[in-house]
Order: C-alpha cells, then structure tokens, then sequence
C-alpha cells in the first residue's frame, strides 16, 4: 500500500515514484508482477490519472517497469546481487574537508607571479565588461564560437607580435589557449616521437607537462649565454623547450649569436624550438630583445606567450603561434576542439588592444615594476652585496639570490620565515641537482609595495647574516 | 657616420641603436672594432650621454656588442652564413587571410549545441559580475588561485551534483574544467594502458581527445538499451566512455538495469567508467535520472559535465569528479596544473548558485526547451510521422531522424538547403559506417523559436515528400 502526503513539498507523482521503486529495489515487488492500472492507482490514491502516469513514465525512464498498451506496466528483473539501496548513500557535509590554500600570513611575501591589483586596469575592464553584455556581441555567449578563438582578438595579437617582438604571422596561426602551459600542453600532442631537450633547471610546471604527455625529458644545461649547444647538438631529439628571453629562473639573456646558432641547430636537424617568450614584456634598462620567431626563415619555431606576467594570471589568457607545417597538422587532428577561453573574456581583451589601452598599460606597469626592481637591487646591494650574487635582474618580475654565508637553501628560507618573511625555492627547477649549488633563493617582487620590498630586504640581511 | 632625427616619432636611443645593429649585420661594423665611447658619440651627435648608454645597453643585451668597464664597447661575432637582416621580413597586413566562418545564413538552422541568447540570464549575470568586480574577491585576478578551481565553486557544484544527479562526492575530488572535452583530456593523463571502449556511435569530439593522447579505440555497438555488454565483456580494455543518461547522437536511455551490469562488469575487471552526463539537466517528461556514478560502490565511475547545454557553451566551465584512487594520481602528477577557468567566471558562477539561480534557471529553461521540443515533435508527427522515426526525445537538445523516402543523408541535407533549412550530418558519430543506415539526419532545436521550429520542418517534409 502506497502512503502520499498532499502536503509534502515532494510532488504526488515523485513520492508515488520513489515508494514504487523502493518496493522493486526490495524485492517486495518481485520481477514480473504487473503494477496497478493508472486509472486504479488514481482511484485509490485519490490522485489525478496524471499524476500516476508520470510516476510510471519515470519508472519506465529508469527501466525498473517495462510499458507496454494494453497489457500494462510489468516490473522487470534487477538482478545484481546484494546491490545496495541507491538512496543508502547519504552525504554528511559536515566532515566535507576543506582543503583551502589557507591565504599565507607572512608578512613579507616575495612570491612569484602574484601581481599588485592596483596595477590592474579595473575602470577600464569593468567599462568593457558592460560594453559587451549590454552589445550584440555577447550572443556569443550562447553559442560556440571560432575554435582557434576569437578573430579579432587574434589579429590584434598578431599586430602586437609584429611591432613588439618582431613575430610575423598570420591569424590563423594563432591558436589562444588557457595560459601558456596549455599551449604547451597542445603542442605537446603534435609530435609522434615524444623527446624533448629542455633546459635545466627549468619551469618545473612545463616538465610536468611534458611528461605527462609521456616525453622523455633531455636536460641540457646552461652555460653563461644560455642553453649548452654541444650539449644539445649531440641529443637524438628534434624538439627543444626554450626561454630565450629571461630563461628561468636564472634570468639568463640569450644573445643573438646563440639564437642564430639555435636556427642553425633547428635547420640542419629539422627540429622545432617551443620559445617560451613568458615576461619578454617586462625589461627595465632596454627594450624587449627580438624573439627568435623573429629571426626564423624556416618555420622552425613555435612561439608560446600570455598575459599572465603582465596583465593578470586570473584571465588565463595565452597563446601559441604555429608554423606552417604543424598548423596543417593541427588543423586536421584538432578540428573538433574549441577555444577554451570564455567568449566576454574574449572580447573584453580584444577591445581592451584594439583601443590601445594594452600599449598604454605595458608602459605603465613597467614603471611601476621597474620602481620595485630598482630597490629591490639597491637595497639588496646596500644590505648583503659583499655577500650575494644577483641573477636575472632588469627583466620580468623575479630574481634569483645566491647567498654566502654557508646555509643551504632550506636554511635560508627557514631564516627568513623567523623574520616574518617568505621566498621560495629554486631547487624544484632543476633536473640535475648536482648542478645546483643549493644556496640560492628565488625572490619575486610584483605584489607586494616598495616599502615592503625595502623592509624585507633588510629583514633577510638581518636573517642571514 | 649615424644620422638622427630629433624629430622623429622613434626615441634618439632606439635611432641610434638601429643604425649601429644594422652596420654590424651587414659587416659595416666588422668583429673587434671599438665603438666610439660614449661620452665621444654623444658629444658627435650633440645627445645626452643616457641616450648613448641606452643604445649601447640595448645592443649589449641583445648580444651584439661586449661592453666591458673601462676597455670600451666591442662588436661581436655575427658568424651564421648568408643570415638575413631581422627587419627583412615585413608583414603585408593587405593580404592576411581572413577565415571568419561567415554567419550561417540559412533561414532555419536546426543547429545543435547553439542556445538561445534570450533564455540567458543576462542582467543577473552582469550584476554578479560587478558585484565581483566591485568585491574584494577581485583581487583573485591578479593572482593564480586554488589549482583545481576555487573551493567555494566546487562545494556549489558538489551539493548541486549530490541533489539532482545523486553524486557524491567531496570538493577535493572536483576539477573544474574549460568544458567537458577538457575534462575529458585530464582524464586521458591518467592511464598509461592507452585503450578506450566508446560507444558506437559516439561524439566525434570525445574521439579526436583519446585519438590525440595516443588512445586505440574499441568500438562498442548499441542495442536497444545502449551499449552491448556481450562485446564489452569480450574486450581486453579497462576503460569506458559512455553517455548513459542520453547517448549521443541516439539519445538512448540506459535502463538501471544495464548500468548495474556495467558496473558490475568495472568492478570484476579493475575498469574505470567515464560517465558523460552531458545533458541530463534537460528532461521534459520525467525526472533526470540516476547517474550510473550515484550506484557505484567502488569507485570505478568518473562523472564529467558541464555548463555548456543548459546555461551557456561560451562560458567554457565544465568539471571532472575523480574517484580515489585516481585523485590521488592527479595530486600527484598535475601538481603545478592550474585551473584553466578565468576567475571572474568562477566567482560569477558560484553567487549565481549560491543565490539559487542556477535551481531557478534549469526550471526556467526545461519549460522553454519542452515547448520547442514538443511543437518539433508533434509537428513531425503531424507532417510526416507515416515514413520518418524520432529518435532520442523527451529529454536534451537534439534528436535524430531516420527518413524512409530512399534519400541519403547527404541528399536530405541537400534537398532541405534547397528550402533554406539546415539539417546536420549524422555520418560523423559512426566508427563503423556500415552498422549506420545512412538515412538519418540530426536535428537541434535550442537556438529556434517555436514558430520557425514549425515552419523549418513544414518545409522540410515539403522537401523530402
């Protein structure tokens, strides 16, 4: 017998749905037994035909009665041993674990991409934002659009790439992804023999990415001018990950001869370089050094960039360019992928180049992060310089700090922490450990105020030393 | 001898710097000679000294000359034969090809995937976002955050999964993706035994992933209930991807029965079943059904979704629900992964739900989308129901239809253009094309009003009857 509540917030036709399927589930309405006619049912529970209908419809849906016209709803065989109740399993939300990143309390933070969100152009964003969801272009939203991403916003990219870092191309060889590491990860799924020669150390999230696209990794290591080329040139490997730029994290410049010795390489090997040009941007005594690509004849070279160094990492925004050759092959195995950047995100950017805006924010922001830079290096020139080299410094947002005084880079970082101050590792960027001296820390300045960055200097001297 | 402009749009320094690069390239300059010291050109040039420097900086940092204190700046050697000058290369921005896939402009398309902007919920929409925007929470776009996407998304998501779909699970076990085929790619990561059981027919889309991360496909054919366990079972594969609660394109149901075989068939073989339950939120006669995830016991389903079908496609947010075991893989490998989603969506997304939106739309749009489907099929029954068979009804946002008029596919979709209406190819989904009729077409109906859905398929059996 069939107990319903009319007053329940569960609809009629659910209870009478649940109270059926819990007799089928418990065998006490064993396989084969015919349910009562709909017009019965509704008798007797005193209920609309409609009612009773839709809750046979569900059980009929979920396959635990079988309707046939005329010869009525027949209970079917569920015949998988003890199975349990589907309703046995109930959520108890308050052992939920929550494992949030806990927002880190030390007081001086040099850590690394963070950027200061006063620097962010968030008058401008939020006007563009509107524009767009108050225009016709955010029927987009609705839809699925261009697969390599929006056009307009490419062919801004491709201007920009020209005048900035002398990147010829055109539209459709841009493909926008979420941050450079899934370009790389999309790059990764264009080559058959999976090796790749990488520099070492290295960002370590672009090994992960690698490996898990199951490449074997090449470390090369880096000589004064960058990667090692005898090095390289004796590897059975016809693809090479490169930060020709400010290589990370050392910060190493990679001077034209090497980057013409690089093509050469590429050339004569029918190899790709993947020139990761990730704060090329960012240069605080000179202008931002012609990439690779720009030097390119051959179409050897897959350029990778975001805006995540200079604009915002929380857009994930980036992109790859890709020569011809790959271009083809991406276009024949990836037809079916769709951009993975939202549509407003999109077009927001978009506006925000083709307005100009983006030319006018790269200036701004690279005053304020050369006024970081600068006293960052002065202060730490005044404080430790007997007892300190610098790398990498006049570019990007970050330095290494190699440290003198006989502790390991676990003890200077545990030191620091006792003055309320954070940097971070460098060990995890290398392949190689033995090539690491193992006394260096990696110290970024884009978040946190000038004043921070002198008094934490000052706090680390005291640390130290 | 340089010449300078001081007139000219391009900064001294940079005029500078271009002349003397150019001369070295081009062997004026040859290796070893001396540039005249600074404080002698800029008197020559009658310049400040710091436009000198400048210039000189930037050729030392781009590997052209070696400034040492004291002994004067040195040109390098620039030793690749026959290289060609960098500026060489100049872009014609005339004949950059445009491939903007020009707005269909057939009268009524039965497009699939494509929704109708007016069922988005648009002024809400851009509420939330200026009310992040204006938040604190803004501060999240100037920084990489939680790697698996933000945690109050996930507990959002979790409690909606555990009420509608009975999935439960804990938010550690959420990734949140750029839609269900980057889910999909994730899951690819995951196993080192590259072979996959797919339905047959199945998304094209969901193929191309496993085909690009190396997988072999093991095509299994339907019966009338989905996918054939008497062919599974004989198939040395642990993997399975399924779409149970609609099978696409055939919009099969899998009755409760046979997803207990499944997974009882995962459990004796250490399987995993993927569980794409891409448009479960959209039924128009019944509840959404149980997830296969919500019977299993141990683990062995790997639920994936997104937000595409029922809210928007443009928006690109998906999610993954691993089980245990393969959670910890991901901890393990995907460590430097970061969540793929722009922030401001995220934060967006979770007031939307956590202010109940979300409940209030999916009620909301499954009465609009019932009253297309239902005018798409009683006008199909209406108009040609004695030689055409709907398959896949009463629940989604497409269904397919077999065509007994002894056309193909392809001369239905020719002849329906000829009435200006667009049909879609069913061909694509099959594997094996000899098990496919060849007499279908694929019909989408969310992006069409009812009266368009009406008059497109009055022309359509004028078309083909």
């Amino acid at each position: 017998m069939l107990i319903i509540d009319k007053h329940s917030y569960e609809p009629l036709y659910i209870q009478i749905y649940q109270q059926l399927k819990n007799k089928i589930i418990s065998g006490e309405l064993c396989e084969g037994s015919v349910l009562p006619s709909i017009r019965t049912l509704a008798a007797t529970l005193m209920v609309a035909r409609n009612t009773v209908d839709s809750a046979y419809q569900q059980l009929c849906s979920e396959g635990y009665v079988l309707g046939k016209v005329g010869s009525g709803y027949k209970v079917q065989k569920i015949d998988i041993p003890n199975m349990v109740h589907p309703n046995a399993k109930l959520l108890d939300f308050t052992n939920v674990v929550e494992e949030v990143q806990v927002s880190d309390t030390v007081k001086y933070d040099f850590q690394y991409g963070k950027l200061d969100i006063a620097n962010f152009p968030l008058r401008i964003w939020r006007k563009l934002l509107n524009y767009v969801l108050l225009s016709d272009e955010v029927r987009g939203i609705t839809d699925y659009n261009e697969k390599k991403g929006d056009l307009a916003l490419r062919i801004q990219i491709m201007k920009y790439l020209h005048e900035s870092r002398g990147v010829i191309c055109r539209p459709e060889q841009i493909i926008l992804c979420s941050g450079a590491m899934s370009a790389l990860s999309l790059i990764c799924k264009l080559f058959d023999t999976k090796t790749v020669a990488i520099e070492d150390p290295s960002f370590d999230s672009a090994r992960e990415i690698f490996v898990n696209h199951g490449y074997r990794l090449n470390p090369v290591s880096l000589a004064s001018d960058g990667i090692d080329l005898e090095q390289l040139k004796v590897l059975d490997t016809k693809l090479l990950y490169t930060t020709p730029s400010h290589q990370f994290p050392t910060g190493i410049v990679m001077p034209i001869n090497k980057r013409l010795h690089l093509l050469d390489w590429a050339n004569q090997n029918g190899a790709y370089i993947i020139e990761d040009d990730y704060d090329s941007e960012l240069r605080y005594n000179s202008r931002p050094i012609p990439s690779i690509h720009s030097l390119d004849q051959n179409g050897r070279v897959i350029y990778i960039n975001s805006f995540s160094k200079a604009l915002a990492p929380g857009l994930r925004m980036g992109f790859v360019v890709l020569p011809q050759a790959l271009l083809e092959k991406y276009n024949f195995n990836f037809s079916n992928y769709n951009c993975s950047i939202p549509w407003l995100e999109q077009k927001v950017m978009y506006h925000f180049m083709e307005q100009g805006h983006w030319n006018r924010f790269l200036n701004k922001i690279s005053v304020s992060n050369k006024r970081r830079h600068d006293i960052l290096i002065s202060t730490i020139n005044s404080q430790m310089s007997k007892h300190t080299t610098i790398y990498g410094k006049n570019a990007g947002l970050h330095i290494l700090l190699e440290v003198d005084n006989g502790m390991s880079e676990h003890e200077l970082i545990e030191a620091a922490s006792q003055v309320d101050v954070k940097v971070y590792p460098v060990s995890n960027y290398w392949i190689n450990a033995q090539n690491y001296s193992n006394n260096m820390v990696l110290i970024g300045y884009s978040s946190l105020s000038e004043d921070e960055i002198l008094e934490g200097i000052v706090r680390l001297s005291s640390a130290w030393f």
